[in-house]
């Protein structure tokens, strides 16, 4: 419940933007795993603020201390303790709206959820900042499973109304795959990420945001892992990507699309190579009855664009209940799909993971087609 | 994990299609809720099969023995034993295709999940029958909620391209919403429900089978329920929601839609009536950060088209890997989506019922607008 | 909670003494684990009453129906349901004092807890009967730990103030571990039983009862498995022993002993044997940092004397909170902790069953001595 | 599982002895709650290590620092997160016997458990350290417990073979409760408390330790909380107690003894005075079925000696499972119970406060008679 996830794994994140740190904790990593400091730097770099315009201009180290549970740069199998200080905030930005509810925020419903006392500076433990320490303990479980041949990546498919070249859900190689993270902008189409970037810095200028759709997909995920009927792979995915702020639906291989087939195109049939199966299609998203089928995993997750904007908008003060007009000031993405990138990546790895160690054999069966 | 659900409440399913019996164990109820076992049986009549021809054949009693924890018509506090005896049950229809892994089923991934140990007979407990005792258990936590003034009602939104009538994101009567789930076909609108008949029975024709939409709405739902990050109202919501078969995707409020949107569209204005807070539209979907705003619950559930169809359809053997062609005998719905709209309606009272008992007072806030 | 435990396995249990039934689910059974029905009902034939005067004259059948998960003799993989029919029951017996709370019992917090709703029936979910599903379950367990060479036996150490022939802790064959299961009364010297059941008939002549300790002891469970800080073997082991009705300790190894000794006392050297390691001495009780050290697993739990004693006691109305006089009336036995002996086996089966299925490897490390 | 922890509350404890920190999450804490922060210290101060010659000589601050959660003294809500950083580790105390088992220790399991690759440096992850974290955390629950007017007290009842006064099962006053916390020596009777100390003295000059015996009393707790089977009172409270380092038994009310009563002398007779329900003993130490009577809460819990001894032991190599010859060299407290006393207090104050807020109402039934 709250800021706890998991069944194989314990994830257990703490922080508010403006306290004196946030972090998690991640329980239950198998030992002798490495780590490697540098591409989980390079990896939460991807989600860290400031790169362009298209992200907010707020500048944060965070860089994770890992206080426990690696030793040496291998996991020690106890628990990761991850800490990220708060630096460069600015709370006089955020003290004139403190009563006044910021529509699509949680100020509102928070103030009623903890009956105000929980800490507004800065979104507080709503903030997107928290999606820090996801990152960083994400970071860590996308490289555990690399070390098994799974590869996780995502890119920013819609945006501003313009789209990326989606990843062909019957598979595509690593090398593609990891070009979104690679890049300056995720997406594998440079072209559209430039229309995408003009869309975003336009809706900036104009004092607004837009939204956006993440896709992500994984390759290499073994076949036979999963519990059907509450365990399984988008019950534990989802259950995850909705923790990240802003995410208000998520799908699996064609998704709501799906609803819009006849059977006979949306079953992938069944086919075999080299004694080993696959389907020709994958609008089944890489899992059949909640366990993967070897399949990529395919999963996408829509943001809503980012509620704080410049534009006056009518709201309430929710001490009085009495309405008002109120412009976001401060420093925000115009786009935080953006760097959501790299936090669904982050949460499908811990995903993953969990159910990976959740398989009765701790693996899975041998039988990816990737 | 597997067929364990639930943070405050605890459900367990069990059951395979041909076997013993299904059912289920719900725990954490509270003392002294009435269960009218007479609006059980109808409600779990919308659900049975067999009532026209968008729906299979086969009669199921489907009955619910309450085993335990409720003594003269009241929840005692203790384990609610749900049984429902399997019956009507032809196995000869799926002797043939044992080995041949139905596409779009979960055969393959059954058979390397459970060594080849599983009963797939009628799917086993992979089958849409599970969704008997979900419904079960989810129809006393429906009327649990409705003693506290929280209206559940779903409708099939779309279904072989024909769209009903969208419910009112910003809220409708209690009349209009429980309107689908009281007549013979689930929506609001009769034209567009004997216009997705047509289309269903169509695709029956053609041998084939269609998709759908079921899209469910919650009235009176207290303000500040749920917990950021994990344990929101989403993230609890879509952990159930994708525990019943086929369902591929879920979306809140605007939910795939807000990701085309700018922030001054998507974003949801605050205001105040005779002290209440209320938003102008419900893009939100009723939570934000997780937690209820006091609109409207408004979700949406993806459901792929019934795989079982009767055409050929390409696939392999799955205990020798050998490819094969494959048609699915036996009796089953040409659109299971529509048998999914009390089984959304279950699962979201169950899941909110959760939410609510893990609220800090056990009722959340009295801010519900509706 | 309530009436759920287990983290890798879920096991819940439902059911009222004199309702529709009791039983359980039983998730997160490996797949292909033969299943022995004739040895299960041995097992459970050890916990029924009416077998001697030690035990109550209620003839139960208690035999067990597997509702699912077993498919010819061969566990499925899915979600074991359990379902056990009472019968036999004479409600009559109970309609006198329902509502004088019964000393040693838990009527009074029973109606504290549900609010009057709960079923007094035959002590409701209460009841001892409730062992019995926990001991089908645990009968399971037992026999998928003795296929991986794991066998767990108890005995009634104490009694009356007679003492059975401890289990030497450092190790006994599996042959001795099996005799007090195997023999009518379950301890391994009969001398010893022999005077414990003339205690035991004396205090029945008394109207009264006796309290006992089962010792129970695991041998060839693997080294390396266990959580430390609290999903070590001792809080597995003992969240699940303390839901055997009327247990009120539990310890393991030396247990309260070792708070006695010093230091070079209470250390259980290492040592070595043909590349093997174990301990000279087993104070520790088979664990050490929560973890299994490959030595037996040594555990008792004192089990108070049976509350239902037909003398006359004080005690309360707790509808009126007005004081009375009470006599037990009805059957039961003088000394719960006979019948105990089972369940405490069956208990210890699932938590080392638990922990072994969420060890790393699923195994452990192949280090057990005996 | 591992070293997450709690139902309602969800406790995440993190670090090595030698690492960069160590810590702790809590989170689901109630919102509002003041935290005196100068209490806690005084709290802590009582486990720290280095006050008399009873304790090891390392001089720990062990002063935590609240990360999050806490705002102007009060919680917000959200989880707390607690670091405290290693300061006066002298490593090289160590140096020598890391491939050398400690008997007592967790050195041999937790090799085998993480394959070599947990932190061994100053018993790492398993180290008593760690329970200064759950001190901290526990420290807050009983803080919040003490505003519901419940207070958690215990003592050394038991050292060196030296009894204090126990705790009168039926009641104390919390002036009497509170005594031990605000001694030097933590016990009721200050001659028993010197002759303890003697005692502990006695066995460091001898190269050894003793073990010893935590009582603890709760007064004030309301009736009607806990959830039979697995969700009572002894269930909840054991599955933490366990969970501190060289705990090997755990007991409630009259516990062991119990097992050598007849029923006629361990019910409890039910009263009633003014109108509210007491027993006149409290053989059942406060839960019967798993829940509160309303009576004092009573457990006792069993430490083993410390087991770092000065003395010659014999052992093994377990890199290479030759044997050896072993002398504990570093700064160890003689009797680990004596500082066991304040964690017993933070653990079960962690588990009732998770009783309480898992209760139907949040709060139990008004009924506590102390």
């Amino acid at each position: 419940m709250s800021s706890n996830w998991g069944n194989h794994l314990k994830l257990s994140v703490f922080g508010e933007s403006h306290g004196g740190g946030i972090g998690a904790v991640l329980d239950g990593l198998p030992a002798g795993e490495p780590v490697d400091m540098e591409e989980l730097s390079r990896f939460l770099a991807r989600r860290a603020p400031g790169k362009d315009r298209t992200s907010t201009p707020r500048k944060e180290a965070d860089l994770p201390e890992i206080l426990s549970g690696v030793l040496g740069g291998v996991t020690c199998g106890t628990p990761v303790g991850i800490l990220i200080r708060n630096t460069d905030t600015r709370s006089g930005d955020y003290g004139a709206m403190q009563a006044l509810a910021r529509p699509g925020h949680a100020d509102y419903t928070g103030f009623l959820r903890y009956g105000g006392y929980n800490d507004v500076r800065g979104g507080g433990h709503f903030s997107g900042r928290l999606t820090a320490p996801l990152a960083a303990a994400g970071g860590i479980a996308k490289q555990i499973l690399a070390h098994r041949g799974i590869t996780v990546g995502a890119h920013l498919l819609r945006a501003g109304g313009v789209s990326d070249v989606p990843f062909d859900p019957a598979g595509i190689d690593e090398e593609t795959l990891l070009v979104p993270g690679n890049s300056p902008f995720p997406v594998l189409d440079t072209d559209a990420g430039d229309a995408m970037r003009a869309e975003i810095e336009r809706a900036r200028l104009d004092l607004d945001s837009v939204g956006g759709v993440v896709e992500c997909m994984v390759i290499g995920f073994p076949a036979g892992v999963g519990d059907p009927m509450f365990g399984g792979v988008e019950n534990v995915l989802a259950s995850i990507l909705f923790g990240i702020p802003a995410c208000k639906g998520v799908e699996f291989g064609a998704g709501f699309a799906a609803a819009e087939m006849r059977g006979s195109e949306n079953n992938d049939p069944f086919r075999a190579r080299e004694g080993r199966v696959y389907t020709e299609t994958n609008n089944h998203g890489g899992a059949l009855g909640g366990i993967s089928s070897g399949m990529p995993i395919l999963v996408r997750a829509a943001f809503k664009p980012t509620p704080s904007i410049a534009r006056e908008q009518r709201t309430v003060d929710y001490r009085t209940n009495i309405e008002a007009v109120l412009a976001v000031k401060g420093r925000h993405d115009p786009c935080l799909a953006v760097r959501a990138v790299p936090c669904v990546e982050a949460a499908v790895s811990l995903a993953l993971l969990d159910l990976l160690l959740g398989a009765p054999s701790g693996k899975g069966a041998d039988t990816s087609w990737n």
